[in-house]
């Protein structure tokens, strides 16, 4: 226990992406102390990591520093710290923090980690793909995409370039459907004039997914379409092949095909926050928390999980997707109910209002599925695409930020963040390793 | 010798800041082969680390991809690597490049290294300083100070909190009291709001310098401006009062003074790159290297330096200062008097068109000596560096993105760039040891 025990009921969140963020949202200025605690001093907007590491966008531009959401929130306090355990039974976390390990009390816990790249135990995976979970993976596939074109451009033997300029994506949902995408566009309209004086330098994308489809969840005409919208940009496409051996050169495939690369990007997987293993509860599906429908997990008071790390069902027996909407919509829900047992109210269900999903696949092209009803195609869903991330996305200046790159890209067909920051060390999925996500 | 000996004679200009950036341009579509080293893929403008330093301006924004400067010059290409050899004798560098080493050939090499923070041998100031001389150290440094306010905001003891809150600059030339107001305007209009729950923290600001005045070389009506224009921001100015001893947490001044700090930036001191070095010349102060009016090395044939690296004096017997405007039109001269040899016509000797010199201190505050006879200050010179700055500032999206932010962080008076990036790793003066600036 602290010290000084607060006066009000404390709520402790861990993890300030989306879930977290709307939590402390929901509780901001009411009644309740809330402590936010997360690893970076940022929030990330997630669905455009892809865009920072392909070179279309500043870092920054998809970062919200945490502290400026909540001036006008005195009964919100942040710490920058690592959460290392939960004690369930006296209620407290320990977190380590910049100043060295702190002990913080609650009444009620969301616990809000999100999910990381799941290599299921494959230790060459670890070691030689990369993922896309946050900002600092972002940056890394990004110094080595244009690291390995520097190389290439020097490069005398034919084979070796080859493989340098290959760049193999894993996995065929929505993440390795737009990192495809935009991968090959960098090439196509920037890079290649980069490089034009040493010759026509021909770089490959390749995606490759284990199943016989696309984007599985979508409709069979959506499907079909972002597999032609995709192919047509350049993109070769791989169904029904697993990999099924990495090293730091090649990929080898089930079917016994040989791709030669340094690169590939691994989105054929996440699982929930090592977070989760450090509550008293057994764990399912991807390391998931098992939760009742009021978010609490099951077996524990005042502790909520939402998000990624949920394991919940809806209606029809369907867990929920891991999406931005779930996850603030969580967030609320977990909030409103600590204040409804705080007022000795009954807490309600989780009901997730789906708007449908949607995918970009590049320049004018996407699919989008509204409402999960009305399916869209092509330029019509890309400009969907445009302002519904434009308009979710945090804070006034980010989004100028972020429309003035698009608008320059789109117009110029250039991508002027193609800087290598940083002295080149690669970060690869092995960086997260043992990092308690917060 | 490489295995293909160019047809055409070929130019080697290592660096590509201001020097060899307009150097290259020059060359660009001429009947030389150029070819053009750097260990960035991007071109720095350098007056502006300080505003990325206090999370003022993303570091994309003032780094520019080489390549794309060079599209319609096919005669130019670019290297991203470290040269660790200059061979005179048999005209050829050898370059550590990403691929691995290089040999290369030239007929006349330029060198352009730019300077780096000098130290003066002395270990701990190494140790323990933030140096501003690349993008590398600007992220450095942001992440330092980001970090320890986060700290400070939870630290209990009142002495070690505000240690972790007192920022000190040594050196009172332009770089420094940039920084040094910088620093304070980042805590007066946003850390203060963003921490306002934890009471009111008392962050200082203290410049630091070794002789009796601040900007030594301006008139002294604009030092006494810039002197009070400092103070009423709110910045501590100690003069007469070299460092003596540096250590993690504290700063011993030559008067005995003890300043606990964490923060220590070092703007006292730069020196030539340690390319200098690799020159079979005898180096004169501050390592640089002595050259002929031309900007050829004395004692060596088509073998140019320029910019912070050159030793040369005006026609007064002072040496030229180190700053753009001189690297640059040592450049396009460099250039020319190559052309000018090959084309067995007379070397132009170096003249600098001095247009004055500007230091900003803050939000309406600056002193500018425009061509060294029009004293400015005030909101007068703020808006002429302003105007200026953008102007010179290299690509049309870079233009616009900065002044997005300066538009904004103005009327907001927020700066949304303090993000934590990377995994905290401090990045201090020392990182620089040891590598060829290139």
């Amino acid at each position: 226990m602290p010290a000084s025990t607060p006066a009000r009921p404390r709520v402790i969140i861990i993890g300030a992406g989306f879930g977290g963020l709307y939590a402390a949202r929901t509780l901001s200025n009411q009644s309740v102390d809330v402590l936010l605690i997360d690893r970076h001093n940022y929030h990330t907007f997630t669905p455009l990591l892809y865009q920072v590491a392909t070179s279309g966008l500043e870092p920054e531009q998809i970062a919200y520093p945490v502290r400026g959401i909540f001036h006008h929130a005195p009964n919100i306090r942040f710490l920058l710290g690592t959460v290392t355990t939960i004690d369930t039974i006296n209620r407290r976390v320990i977190v380590e923090a910049a100043g060295g390990p702190r002990e913080e009390a609650y009444d009620a816990l969301i616990v809000a980690g999100g999910s990381v790249t799941n290599t299921f135990g494959n230790a060459d995976l670890e070691r030689y793909a990369f993922g896309l979970k946050d900002l600092d993976e972002a940056i890394a596939l990004r110094q080595h995409i244009l690291t390995l074109f520097e190389r290439a451009v020097w490069e005398e033997d034919e084979a070796q370039r080859q493989a340098l300029l290959t760049i193999v994506v894993v996995g065929g949902g929505p993440t390795g459907m737009e990192t495809a995408g935009a991968m090959l566009e960098l090439y196509r309209h920037v890079l290649r004039k980069d490089y034009s004086s040493m010759g026509d330098l021909q770089a490959r994308v390749i995606l490759v997914e284990a199943s016989d489809r696309l984007l599985a969840p979508y409709p069979p005409n959506l499907r079909d379409s972002a597999y032609e919208q995709l192919q047509s940009l350049g993109v070769e496409i791989l169904l029904n092949n697993p990999v099924e051996q990495v090293s730091a050169d090649q990929i080898t495939l089930k079917d016994g095909t040989v791709i030669p690369t340094n690169t590939l990007i691994w989105a054929a997987g996440v699982k929930a926050s090592p977070l989760a293993a450090l509550l008293p509860v057994p764990l399912v599906r991807g390391g998931r928390v098992p939760v009742q429908p009021t978010l609490e997990v099951t077996g524990l008071q005042d502790v909520y999980v939402i998000g990624d790390m949920m394991a919940l069902d809806d209606a029809a027996g369907r867990p929920y997707p891991m999406l931005a909407p779930v996850a603030k919509e969580g967030g609320i829900l977990a909030a409103r109910n600590i204040l409804a047992r705080l007022a000795g109210q009954p807490q309600m269900p989780f009901r997730y209002n789906d708007r449908g999903t949607m995918a970009t696949i590049g320049r004018n092209r996407a699919v989008a599925w509204v409402f999960n009803r009305i399916p869209l195609t092509g330029v019509l869903a890309w400009l969907a695409w445009l302002a519904l991330h434009l308009v979710t996305l945090l804070g006034v200046r980010n989004r100028l930020g972020v429309l003035l790159n698009w608008a320059w890209n789109y117009v110029t067909y250039d991508r002027s963040v193609r800087v290598i920051l940083g002295r080149g060390e690669s970060v690869r999925v092995s960086r997260g390793e043992g990092v308690t996500e917060a």
